[in-house]
């Protein structure tokens, strides 16, 4: 068994952005040559989260509705008021959502269905260069 | 340290669904032979996730009327608008919950509360068979 | 490669209550000499969860508020209509948000952004000492 790590560093758009990493993953995990295991990703900082769903532009956008319900743009954040930072709305989104993502890997690929795309989103106020750390555990 | 994979396949009703895949797990830890690790779960698919709970019929039923509120049927998806698959609200509610789940290994079972139970969830608008990758790591 | 377990035991308040684990998980991923791996932390049990935040008391006071539209207080659950346990919304809560989490371990520690702490949720309707199993691999 073997361990094998990289990162992913990709530009994000003002959140809730989402970003397809699923090239990024696949080319790590088929350059570690590992068949199968685990691939674990983490994307750094209290604003973003990682999760799966087909990357459809309209479904994108129906996502990012559901998100911003979630914690709205435009309510009063406790955050806000004592830190004056504007993003309240990011941190409860990247919350609720979490920083982490684990996958099966299988026959040298991470185990996705076919209209299934890794993505990380960012949820802050601002665009933000977003750092995903993949780990890859298998044989 | 050794690797061991599985895989479940279970049928699902239309979504939100709820299937208690426990027994399943749990078989599969028991003849891994692996008594202390990670066990890693992958639901396959946009329109499925993973998540624990207390398998009994009230609080499942709550369970899925709170998925509804997160993406509910009835209102409109731009992912139907642009494919007419009339499953805009499984996709959201599937990114929004996650595609797998990590539990600890412990004296060869998954660590659970007394009261806890592994469920995929089919969120898909028609019955599913869920295929879900089980991955062990450990000694 | 080598794997290396522990356990965190905590005191939490009536849910939501959010406490900060992040020196406890620190202290044993330094004593575990383990550089490069991952780390999987599971709680036990059907109504707490794992997640990241940035752990300042405006922010959890929001995060309390968004958990609580997910699955809110004085509603009507089938759980305690079945059950009379008064915690239905405890166990939706939960399982929304998910029992696990995964971290990537980085030059013996945790992969976290500067303003991000590792969190257990307490949710249910009453105190609770919540324990979390931590796993350990890597090298």
């Amino acid at each position: 068994m073997k361990i094998v790590t990289s990162e992913i560093r990709v530009r994000s758009a003002t959140g809730p952005d989402v970003v397809d990493i699923t090239p990024n993953v696949e080319e790590i995990v088929g350059n570690s040559g590992i068949e199968t295991g685990i691939l674990q990703a983490t994307v750094l900082g209290s604003t973003a989260s990682l999760t799966t769903i087909e990357y459809e532009p309209g479904v994108i956008e129906d996502l990012k509705r559901a998100v911003s319900r979630l914690a709205p743009i435009g309510v009063s954040y406790e955050h806000d008021q004592a830190w004056g930072d504007g993003n309240g709305y990011s941190h409860v989104q990247a919350a609720l959502l979490g920083p982490s993502l684990s996958l099966a890997v299988r026959q040298g690929c991470s185990a996705l269905g076919t209209w299934q795309q890794i993505v990380v989103i960012n949820h802050d106020c601002k665009p933000r260069e977003r750092h995903i750390l993949i780990t890859i555990i298998g044989q």
